[in-house]
């Protein structure tokens, strides 16, 4: 079997081992806010926004622009589904409940469709340029979501009973299936070759994010999973859809493929920032905030990155947690653990550096995203608004 | 809710209403043969070869050339996917065993290949030109397999257990996906603007092909369907990915759009001849030819041509019929029902004209195809070609 390259761009590295860089570094603001713990009640892990001019932008405004010239189109694009599968996309993207009536859900933090808007911009066209590669990419995450969530078996997302949940197994499949074709569908009837570039990028990226998806799965019955391979997978399963975000808007507004390639690159790092924050707010993250039950990875045997990092870090902490895991692993009563035996295994993930070292993995992927940035000819305002997205991301709650 | 054209092509109607056609027509020779019982021994019906080149023309010979062009492109492109999906993936193409040696599997009949080579050449290209062309349709072809054989819960396949029998569910929702992606990607790498067009029409014919297993999973659950809505349900399921194979072809080899439009018309009504001999098949057909059991689809309860026209077509048996098929839908024995209660049931079908009319339809779809091939401009040889192919599909056994 031959493996071919499975990313949508090349990429520098911005990862280091684990001891390494718990160790040294700049990592003192961040590191004083990371030793924070959400559940109870303070901030996660935060990353200062730079000199730049990104602290003029309001990543709330530019986050609902995004949303507004999106939604219509996804919406009108999703009711082309034949029933019933229009009605079961609608209570996915929480546009109705479960009944069939109207809801004002909770359509996710929509970074991938402002992104999309920017990346047009950034190749100089008009932010509706963009749109297509708006609605295709959040098509295809949708597509994803729905797949995942039957074969992880997750019960609850955004809040709300998930479409397997609700309208069965079957419906999830169908429906999924959909919103894959319906994304490549709004891409390719552009009719342009632009609109066939994008939608190679955007075959591209879905194809890592079904490897990354495939990794997920196989690493669930593997005791062990190096930083390297959790990144592989992350970078497939995360990064990889923000790379095709924030560069096929660039492509449909004209852009050649080096621009596009680098912005890419941009969305690959960004992408792993991204998950690097996830995976922190999956253990220690607020309930309230993110939707999820308390130490939420944990009871689901999560590899994350926090975990794969305190148990590559060695020591008494990293030896106790490896244990511990390996336990669990085989204990028929892992399912009725207390809050407390969660708490204590994410205590030796912080104890042996597991916490920290993630914690610097979300800012080193930023700083390497945003030194991406700085090799493409664009107008300043819109790189500050692609920075200000970037310092969003790492300094989320949910 | 905005219903959208749901087929690759525009097409003419070849369907009379189930008590016209079984009144009327050529349906001589058909007819006679028609009345065999594959299960006592017997041919399944026949469409008599016009006096056309076809006669002249070895089917086998055009679909083994298919199947050698096509075969190793296509396990290359497998072979790219990441670890266990390229195992899967193999296992239901049927190159491996469950567990993990070389087998020399049933591929199938391999239609699909043969049209695509054939239309790149209708174009006036070499055969090699659509091999892209037949490689992303089996692909989503393959893509479709997978997920309505764990939708419908189907457990064998080309006479071997199917993929989500033997590597569960999860890996037949994730192997689908990554075929579909598979297939697009296929057409997009070449990178052309003809390419562009032919995955717009394969994308096209992969949301007619979701729509149809939607309708398909509805109808289940209804107590009756029109003749019409089945025929609309098969040619979303077996017209349009059909139409696309015999079109994509001719287009990655520079056919204008009407050009693929008309081939793409041939293929759908290909299709729905195909679709009418495979519900033929699904009854009378004999299990070791075709793999499935006896009375397969009845077993299934499946609403399907002959069960629908001898609905539809009042009189005694059909009465009695709809009487038996509404109380086996509250039945608990159903599960425990003998051969001979399906008997019954399949004579009681034939005995409404249900029979006779899906053979008559077959023969119709199949003329309605032919006659679009003749406004085609094309070599002789390929067209004699395609025709003989046209006949293989109305006159096979599995």
């Amino acid at each position: 079997m031959t493996p071919e390259p499975k990313r949508a761009a090349p990429r520098t590295t911005a990862s280091a081992a684990p001891t390494d860089s718990t160790a040294g570094g700049a990592g003192g603001a961040l590191g004083a806010a990371g030793t924070g713990t959400a559940t109870e009640g303070e901030t996660v892990p935060t990353v200062p926004p730079g000199e730049s001019t990104a602290e003029m932008v309001d990543v709330s405004t530019l986050l609902e622009r995004g949303r507004e010239l999106t939604t219509p189109v996804l919406r009108a694009a999703v009711d082309r589904l034949a029933p019933p599968m229009d009605t079961v996309a609608a209570y996915h993207f929480g546009w109705i409940d479960a009944e069939g009536n109207p809801a004002d859900g909770d359509g996710g933090k929509a970074v991938r469709p402002a992104l999309a808007v920017l990346s047009a911009q950034a190749a100089g066209a008009a932010p509706e340029v963009g749109v297509p590669a708006a609605v295709a990419v959040e098509l295809v995450h949708n597509f994803s979501l729905l797949h995942d969530d039957l074969m992880d078996g997750d019960e609850q997302r955004r809040h709300r009973d998930t479409v397997w949940k609700v309208h069965g197994p079957s419906q999830a499949i169908l429906v999924g299936d959909a919103l894959f074709a319906l994304g490549n569908e709004v891409l390719l009837e552009l009719g342009t070759v632009q609109a066939g570039r994008a939608a190679r990028r955007l075959i591209a990226a879905t194809r890592a994010l079904i490897d990354g998806q495939a990794q997920d799965i196989a690493f669930e019955h593997r005791e062990r999973v190096t930083v390297e391979e959790c990144l592989e997978m992350e970078g497939n399963k995360t990064g990889a859809l923000l790379a095709c975000a924030v560069s096929i808007g660039a492509v449909l507004g004209g852009a050649d493929d080096r621009t596009a390639d680098t912005l890419a690159d941009f969305g690959y790092h960004l992408g792993l920032a991204f998950q690097a924050v996830d995976d922190l707010l999956g253990i220690w993250g607020d309930p309230q905030a993110t939707g999820k039950q308390t130490w939420s990875d944990l009871r689901q045997r999560k590899k994350s990155l926090p975990v794969v990092a305190a148990l590559a870090a060695g020591g008494p902490a990293s030896e106790r947690l490896g244990e511990l895991l390996a336990a669990d692993a085989k204990s028929s009563d892992f399912d009725s653990f207390s809050e407390e035996e969660f708490a204590i295994r994410a205590a030796l993930i912080e104890e042996a550096g597991g916490r920290e070292w993630t914690t610097g993995e979300a800012r080193r992927q930023h700083t390497v995203a945003v030194r991406a940035l700085e090799t493409v000819d664009m107008p300043d305002r819109v790189r500050a608004e692609l920075v200000a997205l970037a310092d969003f991301v790492v300094v989320r709650k949910r």
